[in-house]
């Protein structure tokens, strides 16, 4: 078994309204950074995941995401293997 | 004025205790996916930024990072720029 590292990002999709990021922004004119927009806040999971070989692994997390992590109505993922 | 694009992670520290990451690791067995561990969980950032250059921009998402959006007595950061 091979030990792998995943990182994952989990993003509000681009169509769904982020308040939250919406509200940092505002936050970035009061703090004299006008340069930064569209901000948007999503999570980020690391995880270790041991299998067989990398493509089982990246099925697992993959099924983890869509099962658990992500909410594929108004979220997507993306994620990298590394092995550790 | 140059147009970046800019990932941020935002991560509970190695010796903070991550209660939600622990709670999810719980589930994965649940789910069958037992090899899964050591599941962490921050966030992700994604933000534009307009700068003179690669510099300037990497300064500017640092002074974010620092004032608002990570708090770094429990938190430690990582981004990564693309011109867009």
């Amino acid at each position: 078994m091979t030990k792998f590292q995943a990182e994952i990002d989990v993003m509000p999709k681009k169509e769904i309204l982020d308040p939250q990021g919406k509200a940092v922004t505002g936050s970035m004119k009061n703090l004299g950074l006008e340069e930064i927009h569209n901000i948007r806040i999503g999570k980020h999971i690391s995880l270790e995941i041991e299998a067989e070989n990398e493509d089982l692994a990246r099925q697992k997390v993959d099924q983890a995401c869509k099962s658990l992590l992500a909410n594929l109505i108004m979220e997507s993922y993306s994620f990298s293997l590394r092995t550790v």
